[in-house]
């Protein structure tokens, strides 16, 4: 993405995208049938609790004002807009933990002052969400998602960790209150006895550590060996939610002689309770706010647009990893104007305003990798089972799949590109047949292993569209009324849920595997280049990879520290943004450049933004393309969860790839667009013989295919 | 091994066996060095925690006359006598539940008696121990043993799943006990009150499952990716025994306000309180008992003797698979009679007699696999990143292996073999290095991985010593001294404690597998075959399978039912028993004879003992050697674990073996000798190229070299 700051062209830019593929957002979403519960269901309850959690915070914080209900409200109304008009749909909207925070310091500033007090206090806040709104305007019409693209890897996935030590930090502390005495309860309460409250401590371990460990397990269900396809597929995508039923339904079971209370469940009034809906009607009382408070709105305004800012772009970065493999066009300052509309609808009806989360997004986008992956695979099975009942050769076989393939791909994207991505895909497979020497004699399934090889064949997809997203805010507006059920949920269940999200948001995390990697005894770090092709691994030194991943983990904990100072702490992302000239200007001078690129790319170190020009229409369904594939295949998203597996390059290489149509590389704001490419073969051919030895003394290591090397030194100049 | 009556023959033979190699027995053991703890602590708590937890059983059911005082003092003292003097050292003693459900009966049975009473009950034990050994002479003396060969895999197999069955219950109850009252209890105790019960009961859970899961967990430390080498193998090694003293530190945690009591501990005397020593001058007691009644002991004495008969043997038996290739001879006849000393002896001095364990005495045994295997593979590394260094080409590399790996072989064992079993391992490694074209070059690790390949390189292996169980036998001993430490040892451990004997023998049971295998999905079916050769996969056709396991499971649930009857529940290894006669005359009419050769072998099937002279004492070097490795190596004795690899045959192939030197396959009593081998290559060459085609698809099942194949066709005339 250029960084030019004339007014309204990064809106523009983003409308001309999105509106291109947005009827193909909707057909995309109702094709994808009943599967697109599954995404849709995860990410309910991954928006959901949260919400949920923080809205009961927010209770207690502001004496009742606002409530869960009034959470559950801003996160499926500001949901279903931004699913609706919304530029980026993989983003997903909600009230976040900085906005409580935010919110419980704005009520601590207006409850003792005469002029305000707790009544006045949502009038006030409908200020500030209005400075805010007008900062989020200016921001988003002035380009300033643009400089986006300065947030390398190094901060977003540094972000990311942090949040989820965040959501540990909420589980571990929701855990320990579980032997406490809550605020606000009458600790006269046979419940809150020392030896009950000892007993719902107790029974609380065995709910949070039943619930994370099942629904851990769950979400592996797909590469289980036991059962049904269909059990497993069910399990593995509705495993979470049902984890959660079971464990409300075992807090059920001691019945004899446990008072009520035991094990805690959630507090918060019923949508229909008195009182519940004043904040409706705040802006009538908006003009009774004393001047000059509406102008002090500006000064929390300020810190909340500023928090905004980063939230929803990096959130939305997050959720367009260059590992995913996207095919539709980003919009971050379309996005943002939007999120000012959203602030001010919320702060005119009363309510905390949502902006885009972690980890849900990327949550999200992983799930729908997986429901894409689903959705070709079972194609491709359906026709390979039906060439090889035909008796075809192993070449009509490849050629039925490569037109069900064909036919699988979005008409929009591929107007220019298809021909080419199939091509080769159908070039390698073919190639890797032929070399077996069984191209046209009739394919039985001991040639053709159909499970394993369709596995192989399939690229990380994901599928794109707006449905998930409206359907899971509708979920969440159903909330509001089932809310006597949601009732029932035991908070630990929650507290498990929370330490189950942080965990989920860890595969695929460079920095978390990086950290890792330190512990990992020598001998085994071949491990990780066999189980995502981390080329750094091979690239950079060990040393070098300490160095920087110290120097990462310092960084994150000043952060995490950062969080615990009372007011200032909501401002944790300033630290992160800090991390743009750290990146920029210190570390080029502590590491290498060449290692420095590939640990973490930056795209204004490799290729100065020669070609400012954006994509025309026709450009644009060419640049979003498999012209990058050959890298990105080679990343692996989610394999430790079982359900992506890792690409091999050969596969789908891109022996055509030049940079004149190399588009999307340079104008687009992803991640790194060329930074963790293998160079394996570029490079440092000295370096061949050595894997390939290794791979010839251990079949195991086969997925290193041998063409792999050889292809990726002669046939991609790129760069 | 023969089927013969004749008296004292039996004895004489295993005596003569077990003499011959009675002197390395320790030697061997000494040369482990210290390494010989980590198998020691592992059989030692696998051995002391459910001796003590019976104990504990035992005391409640006798009015405290028998407390786990007796029960560790008769652990120690038959497991020293047996390690010192017994035949077969992989065997472990200990009191076993049957023999507390025994004891309990008869006290119940005496406890009424005018005559008897109380006071009286050791010494009518002590009568029926005498008549018990004499019974066990008997048996041993005629030869009864003779037919343990009669009990085929099916038997061994379906009892081993029964007492995993059974300690899994004890589990369950004891959890579920931890909710209620306790008997002999104070029900006025503070502890007891409902809201302390209920605590105690959800404490019991978090400490019994973390206990279950961390031990679990650290079995398979070995293989982790973290951490240094030392830490992993300390951890696997020693991880159960300190995973029980981490929970009972965390038992300790919860110290304010929680009463004593919470979590129950062991209650258990300390062995120099008053009343402790009763039991050791019982002997002067016994001709007191009424004469009536030394003879009517002779009832119980029947069963008990049948039961120890059939536990004796077949714990022995589980712990010399075949899987396990061992190297020296058995000894049951002997063992046996030896166990009727141990009777007689426990008899007189007012103990419960101890038998030998199911699941110690295989878990022993694996443990010892998994430390030979260490030692094996610490010095062939040693000596290859010497050669390396030495800048030595890889048929110099292989030569110095062979050459450590000949050190480090038993010489008695040895003697008449060695030669042979070492030049095809040459033979086959060379091969497979002089494929890849690289003999001469100087070798660097880039093209041999040291750590991979010399796990693919090892056999498994036994370490057969005696030091580990006499080391074991003491520390049991010293468990009657560390008394007041061990009551410090929450019962919800214990618990959990058992939950993890239970899961841990299973791995290796191929019955467990073949119930998992109903519930495999048939399209990942084939991950069987690759974890570990389960040839019957492949070799029997799937409905035969199940009818066969289906019968099998149905009949397990009958011999389960049977332990829930009041009194006669003890006897259900005649169940078991009867097992012979429905294998032998019933099931061949149900199934094809090569299914359930297959499934099931049963020597007197195959082979009718023609060669019926037992090996001279040179024979014997050759006889129990490598010429039954190819099949035994394709076994997997503990993968799942993560310890032992699972063996290539072409490695240390026996090319020249011929039925002639087959001597061990004939007179050894082990489980099926001939059973499991993989005909693939022999039987059933039309297989060979689905198999191989799927290999050349798919490297990632690269373990199925392309040699194996061709060389169990070639080159294996055997049987």
């Amino acid at each position: 993405m250029e960084e030019t700051f004339e007014p309204f062209h990064g809106i523009k830019n983003d409308l001309r995208g999105r509106l291109m593929c947005y009827k193909q957002d909707w057909s995309s979403g109702f094709n994808a049938g009943i599967r697109i519960l599954a995404p849709t269901t995860y990410i309910f309850f991954a928006s959901a609790i949260p919400v949920i959690s923080f809205g009961e915070q927010l209770e207690r914080n502001t004496d009742g004002v606002l409530t869960a209900v009034q959470t559950l409200a801003s996160t499926a109304l500001c949901g279903i807009i931004h699913s609706i008009i919304g530029g980026q749909p993989l983003l997903i909207l909600g009230v976040a933990e900085p906005t409580v925070l935010m919110y419980t310091f704005m009520f601590n500033f207006v409850k003792d002052r005469a002029d305000l007090g707790r009544n006045m206090f949502l009038a006030w806040t409908g200020w500030v969400c209005v400075w805010t709104a007008f900062l989020l305007f200016l921001l988003a019409i002035l380009g300033a998602c643009s400089i986006i693209n300065r947030f390398t890897r190094l901060a977003g996935e540094l972000f990311g960790l942090l949040i989820a030590m965040l959501f540990m930090q909420q589980a571990i502390k929701g855990l320990v209150d579980e032997f406490r005495i809550p605020k606000r309860e009458d600790p006269r309460d046979v419940a809150l006895m020392s030896s009950w409250r000892f007993a719902n401590g107790m029974f609380a371990l065995v709910l949070s550590f039943g619930l994370l460990l099942t629904a851990l397990r769950s979400r592996k269900a797909r590469s289980w060996r036991y059962g049904t396809g269909w059990l497993r597929g069910f399990i593995a995508d509705y495993g979470v939610p049902l984890m959660v039923l079971v464990w409300t339904g075992v807090s059920y079971m001691p019945a004899g002689g446990v008072p009520r209370g035991i094990p805690r469940r959630l507090l918060s009034p019923n949508p229909w309770s008195p009182g519940a809906y004043q904040n409706w009607t705040v802006i009538k009382d908006m003009l009774n706010v004393p001047f000059l408070y509406i102008l002090g709105a500006f000064i929390p305004a300020t810190m909340i647009a500023v928090l905004y800012y980063f939230d929803h772009s990096v959130a939305s970065q997050l959720a367009q990893q260059q590992e995913f493999n996207l095919r539709k066009p980003p919009s971050f300052h379309y996005d943002l104007l939007l999120l000012g509309f959203l602030t001010l609808l919320c702060g005119l009806i009363g309510i905390p305003p949502s902006n885009g989360v972690i980890p849900q997004s990327p949550m999200h986008t992983k799930s729908l990798a997986t429901l894409k992956h689903q959705l070709l695979r079972n194609r491709l099975v359906a026709t390979a089972r039906q060439s090889m009942s035909q008796n075809s050769s192993l070449s009509q076989l490849y050629g039925s799949m490569q037109d069900a393939y064909r036919q699988m791909q979005t008409p929009l994207i591929y107007q220019g590109q298809s021909a080419r991505g199939l091509k080769e895909l159908k070039d390698s497979t073919v190639q890797l047949a032929s070399s077996m020497g069984s191209m046209d004699a009739p394919v039985d399934d001991s040639v053709f292993d159909i499970d394993k090889e369709i596995d192989d064949l399939l690229p990380v997809e994901v599928k794109e569209q707006r449905l998930s997203n409206l359907l899971q805010a509708m979920m969440v507006a159903g909330c509001v009324a089932a809310m006597p059920l949601l009732k029932k949920i035991p908070t630990s269940v929650l507290w498990g849920y929370f330490a189950f999200m942080a965990i989920e948001s860890l595969p695929g995390n460079q920095f978390w595997e990086r950290i890792l990697l330190l512990f990992t005894a020598p001998s085994r770090r071949y491990k990780v280049l066999e189980d995502y092709h981390a080329t750094f691994v091979e690239s950079v030194p060990f040393k070098a990879i300490t160095a920087f991943t110290i120097f990462q983990t310092a960084y994150l904990l000043v952060c995490f520290g950062i969080t615990w100072i009372p007011i200032a702490g909501v401002l944790f992302p300033l630290m992160i943004m800090l991390l743009v000239p750290v990146r920029q200007y210190i570390l080029p001078k502590l590491f290498k450049g060449a290692h420095l690129t590939d640990l973490d790319a930056a795209e204004y170190e490799e290729s100065p933004a020669i070609t400012f020009n954006l994509p025309t229409e026709v450009d644009m369904g060419r640049g979003y393309s498999f012209s990058e594939t050959r890298e990105v295949l080679d990343e692996i998203v989610t394999r430790s969860r079982g359900e992506i597996k890792h690409m091999n390059s050969p596969k789908v290489t891109s022996s055509g790839g030049t940079p004149a149509t190399d588009v999307r590389g340079l104008s687009s704001p992803r991640l790194s667009e060329k930074a963790y490419s293998p160079r394996v073969g570029e490079l440092r051919p000295e370096r061949s013989p050595r894997v390939g030895g290794r791979r010839a003394f251990s079949p195991r290591m086969g997925e290193i295919k041998p063409s792999k090397l050889g292809e990726g030194g002669l046939n991609s100049p790129m760069k």
